[in-house]
């Protein structure tokens, strides 16, 4: 049930309004509908705080001048099946797509493509890329830093972002195996919410400012922490802060750009690090040609057999059973695809403010 | 300090007991000296499951012929940078260096060069082959699928293994990075050692039969199984899941082995899977050359910058502070090299079994 103050609009009316505010800024047409489809992707697919809600922080940064909405980007380095790109500092949703788009010719060429980034920005969702990978028999992966947020186990500060790895594998007769996680235990949002609630959060998700576990909401966005995937050392705390770790040396120690707590912030609000180790942030795709290794079609049979029997699996008392990565995102974009995109009002008042800003009619 | 029923045995003779037994079952010289490094690093590096402890297991393997000492290892299907092969059903710790050696010298010739196996058995340990690959100035990724062990997220059987992945990155004046973790919360002998101690094991390691989290080490042993990395749902047990399903199928199901459940099992004790998917069990190895996006020298100071700034991140309050993956690896083998191997009397008497079996001396 659609909470009563959310409102819902066709998905091809927000994806619209996100091409004209790109136009309006000179990012160039093509480069618009790109930018567009990424963040347009996230709301069919449920992830709210990937789609058109981040809008408006894209908006102050080309208002601001802090984006490029016109960058050249090219290939610094290279050998074959890999390379280093430079984003000019351009749109993250424009860089991103352009570099994946590089990884998966590589892969036509070579078998495989690996593309480490600098110089950009926010992405929008993770799982986009290998998405894009999948409509070329390609295996694909996708990787970036973000806005430090993370502590190290048995750290008191925030040195990494949420740092996100995707990847997908296509099945022949079931939708595909998305991957899509994030390195944290959770997402920052879901302190914000708590907040707003006044609710306490669950012991693992966060750390005060001395790094001691807490369970109120302003310890940790008061100087505080999110806490690695694994929380605690007992859990598994080490293993999230390796593959945050990992995320981010791939994204931007490899490719020259700003690592770990120097990463430049998405938003205008946010502080910015005291030192700059080189340029933007940093991505790192990957794009794997299936044919190489198996024949696609009896690779995607093996999938939809991996597929059936995980979904199989005799259930845990007191739960729905065994999910396969990627059927929640699958399940809300059939259902956003025809009934469309419920926003909440403050997100609603954002794309109002863009539009008295711009001009650009927004209306259902 | 030494606990009083270990005995130090120096790291070359174990190694040399391992080449002689490997020899003894057929092993060409030249994998069985392979052979005996995997295990030996292990043992230098403190990861004491995957040492010589394991021997026995190989030995009765090779005794029962239900592994080929002498296989065929070859490329099946192949394009430029990507390829799978074939293990012939030969040790995985001869399998395993071959395959990523085909992946590292593709990268000489490609960028980079990903493998997938499959017919192969039990490898070592994930990170003695991206050790393998800083040695080439390259970034070395291994991965493997093992007997299952792990319920999926919400599911009340054994259905992945403990699915390892390993990375490394070299540091110029620093120990370099070793990401190597199981995808599980944690592995199968904490909770044997708790039984044998007669001890309860934290909560959200295990689960019954049911499906039920438990602290009970009886339960888990008794038809359970492990939880994944993250444990439960709101702590991210659905992405430990995922990264087990991600090695699973990158090594097993892109290779033809026995993904997830049909995985056969290590050792001759543990239940044989009541379906074949395909051949043996499977790996993953990934090697990408550094000098294809940037300077290897310049890399290699990146590298030391981050050690240093996430070594000096401020501790958290009762805690030595942050530690960099592969500190106390690197720490136990300085220890052990002069030190030599502590060994436990269960190890020492399988070892004297082994010997006794094959009339390769066992003495010190």
């Amino acid at each position: 049930m659609l909470p009563p103050t959310e409102q819902l609009f066709p998905s091809s009316v927000l994806r619209n309004f996100c091409v004209e505010v790109f136009r309006h800024f000179g990012v160039p047409p093509q480069d618009s509908e790109t930018a567009a489809d990424v963040l347009s992707l996230a709301d069919l697919r449920g992830i709210d705080s990937h789609g058109v809600a981040r809008l408006h922080t894209y908006f102050e940064m080309l208002t601001m001048k802090r984006i490029n909405p016109t960058p050249t980007i090219r290939i610094t380095r290279e050998h074959k099946s890999v390379c280093t790109v430079d984003g000019d500092n351009g749109l993250g949703l424009v860089v991103g797509p352009m570099a994946n788009e590089i990884a998966m010719d590589k892969a036509t060429q070579f078998g495989s493509g690996w593309v480490s980034v600098c110089n950009t920005n926010h992405y929008g969702i993770a799982s986009y890329y290998p998405l894009q990978a999948l409509k070329r028999d390609m295996i694909g992966w996708s990787m970036t830093t973000s806005t430090k947020l993370v502590a190290p186990l048995w750290g008191a500060e925030r040195m990494l972002g949420t740092n996100p790895i995707s990847i997908a594998f296509p099945g022949l007769k079931n939708l595909p195996i998305v991957i899509d996680l994030a390195t944290s235990a959770v997402a920052y949002g879901k302190i914000e919410i708590a907040k707003r609630k006044n609710q306490t959060v669950p012991k693992g998700w966060i750390v005060s400012q001395q790094g001691e576990m807490t369970t109120d909401p302003d310890d940790m966005i008061n100087g505080g922490a999110l806490l690695p995937l694994g929380s605690e050392r007992e859990l598994g705390g080490h293993k999230g802060y390796a593959l945050a770790a990992m995320v981010d040396i791939l994204s931007a120690v490899l490719s020259g750009a700003n690592w770990g707590p120097f990463a430049p912030p998405f938003a205008l609000r946010q502080e910015i690090p005291d030192r700059s180790v080189g340029k933007g942030i940093g991505h790192f795709f990957g794009a794997m040609e299936i044919e190489g290794f198996m024949d696609v079609n009896e690779f995607k049979k093996r999938i939809d057999d991996w597929i059936e029997v995980f979904r199989n699996t005799k259930p845990a008392k007191g739960t729905g059973g065994v999910l396969i990565p990627g059927d929640p995102e699958h399940n809300e974009e059939s259902i956003r695809t025809k009934a469309g995109i419920p926003l909440l009002p403050a997100v609603i008042a954002d794309l109002k403010d863009i539009s008295k800003h711009t001009g650009i009619p927004f209306t259902v």
